[in-house]
């Protein structure tokens, strides 16, 4: 079994081993379908019952694998199931928002001990916020009468770009004094046996999906965002497609209007200036400074003066005509971008979360016709429009699974 | 070796087996980078020496490798290198195009033995045009001392959407005869012992470039064919990502103009519509009727009363001031398109190829002009936009990689 030296992972009293691509696989299809037997697992990788008995003896050994007692015998005797040991550590999923924060933990088979969610505000800077989360994930190892040498993985999604091969953020538009901060190295100065990745939200989000949620057995979709702005993770080949600089899915960005108003980006009519939350609350404010909508107008003056998307399809659902208007306005410019990427990317799947999607059905229902009048017939066929079936948990869920994929990874 | 049985198949004096990943894996490092010996493809396998001796003991037993001679001594005995058995027998490559097509048999390396093109009209139906093309490719093979049973795998590109699967055209638009015309076992009985694949003709020109052109060490990229109509084909982590249906890559639909002039799939503002061959013709005409443009206006009565695309690309080129402004239209709607799917793809390269594409250098211009503009910094940072490095051949080339990488697939 190689072992690459990862100079930052640091455990000496028994570190982790890095597995091969076949142990790896082995882990995944016990941790997906077991507890099962050595034949079974044989059967699910394609291999040979010899080197799935060498593979088995491997994970054993490392103690990331143990034998859980006998299944039912089929004739013979009775065989010995294997399953994940799910003491051999913690792991943590951290989905870091623009106001609010998720933290999780679990056990080595992704099974969630504790969770938390609080608001934030991420221009806080770095330090401070990932100090408050790593107290926060002590506590919660405290509780289980472990501690930081305990922790094994941890998952951390984030609002912005990520360079995926370093986990450094560039240029984030939400979190500058973010950008090019060593997120990783700070991580495991707290957790020493900890691997840490990091990736952006929507990437998790995805993953979350595909692990825990609707897709799971979908081998290409997408995760679309909708919130402050608007975010796409893809799934290609039951894995996250990351682009070539770590970048793919930025489709907030696309153009709906060549004439529109200019973006913070610099260019007009972007999809996100013209159709994300922002958008929304700011044409909910108008409605309701003008006199169109009574019902705004008194929700302004309740909020004492603010209003949010939330307000704006509150307003829709009560039956509010320009609230509605304002709700259609914006599926039918994120349905139109959609039609363009299912003709282009032909998924199986769109799965649609972030908190402006939470703003009533009438938001999901144009988005869904408006993708479906513009697309090409052979691509909606099979084409399925929901919501995240995970709703605020795909990016925790993520996050966990993005650590356990990455524990054995040697550099990850 | 699990031989998988496909009723197709038919060849019984000694059919090629089908191989295992593994061995098909081992193939295609010997044809890219051989002659080798078995330690330099147990290094780029990185697999054990035993399992390659193996693996080659296989591939020399099926005649599929051959050993070639003795090569240089590093110290001790000098290793036997091996190499791809290029008298195994002939690969052929067919791009169908809907005025043109292009034929060619290569060995079994893929070196190219023969290539002809020559104009059809895709309107003669399948049958015919079928036969023709199988007529054509047993000349080809009657030059060389061969017959049909000699060929052993056929590429065929066609400009409609494939399932790919099954290799049956699915409502194409240009070749509505064609539609679930049972193409591949036409050819089965032509040539018993080839296997054949159908694919969109615009993947086979990505495949190309991948295999044999300018897209040889990228992991990601497009490839964008302009003609009568416009079509994408994308490689996704080094091969040809065809999407949940197939159809992945059809952005010839994607909006452009929400008010735009009704397209014949019955949507508004389509690209192919407003931006392809026809639409930069017609504008032409236009210029060339009106007076606009003296120089369309003399090639008009010079061509009996028919502009082509290329016409408007002689007049651009000529300095015609109408004619430039036409290509460049064309291009900004291109560009536009493109750089929405640079946000969402982040492709380290996108190539330009098809008959449009060479009416001449403002059209490139104006889509990498217009494309860089509106995509996002990260994503544009190390994207270069070229003309397809292989040209018209890219979709013959594309066809025998296409063919090869099939011939010991079972079912494939």
């Amino acid at each position: 079994m190689a072992v690459t030296p990862d100079p930052l992972f640091s455990r000496v009293d028994g570190a982790l081993p890095a597995l091969s691509q076949m142990e790896v696989s082995a882990l995944e299809v016990v941790r997906k379908q077991g507890p099962l037997s050595r034949t079974d697992l044989s059967e699910a990788l394609s291999t040979s019952r010899a080197s799935v008995t060498s593979i088995v003896g491997s994970l054993l050994e490392a103690n990331v694998l143990t034998e859980i007692g006998q299944g039912k015998s089929e004739g013979g005797r009775p065989p010995m199931l294997l399953d994940v040991n799910s003491q051999l550590g913690f792991i943590a999923g951290v989905d870091i928002g623009a106001t609010s924060i998720d933290l999780a933990l679990a056990d080595f088979r992704g099974t969630i001990l504790e969770h938390s969610s609080e608001p934030i505000d991420i221009q806080m800077g770095p330090e401070p916020l990932l100090t408050q989360i790593c107290d926060e994930l002590e506590g919660m190892l405290a509780r289980r009468g472990a501690g930081p040498q305990d922790m094994l993985g941890i998952g951390i999604g984030v609002p912005g770009p990520v360079q995926f091969s370093t986990g450094l953020l560039i240029a984030p538009p939400l979190m500058p004094t973010w950008e090019g901060y060593p997120i990783k190295q700070y991580v495991r100065r707290r957790f020493p046996h900890a691997r840490p990745v990091v990736d952006n939200d929507v990437n998790i989000m995805a993953l979350g999906e595909l692990r825990a949620g609707a897709g799971s057995d979908l081998d290409n979709f997408l995760f679309i965002k909708i919130g402050t702005g608007i975010g796409c993770g893809i799934i290609s080949n039951k894995t996250v497609y990351r682009g070539s600089d770590g970048c793919a899915g930025d489709v907030g960005h696309i153009c709906v209007d060549y004439n529109g108003p200019i973006c913070h980006c610099g260019n007009p009519g972007c999809l996100e200036y013209m159709a994300a939350g922002p958008a929304i609350a700011s044409k909910g404010l108008q409605a309701a400074e003008s006199g169109q909508s009574e019902f705004l107008a008194r929700r302004l003056k309740e909020n004492g003066g603010v209003l949010t998307s939330r307000d704006v399809g509150d307003a829709a659902a009560a039956g509010d005509r320009i609230a509605n208007e304002i709700v259609r306005q914006s599926g039918k410019m994120i349905g139109g971008v959609l039609a363009g990427l299912v003709n282009f990317y032909n998924p199986r799947a769109i799965f649609i979360g972030g908190g402006v999607s939470k703003i009533g059905h009438q938001l999901l229902s144009t988005i869904r016709q408006a993708t479906l009048r513009r697309a090409t017939a052979l691509s909606t066929r099979l084409l399925r429009i929901e919501y995240s079936q995970l709703g605020d948990d795909a990016g925790v869920m993520g996050a966990i699974w993005l650590a356990m994929e990455h524990v054995f990874i040697a550099n990850g």
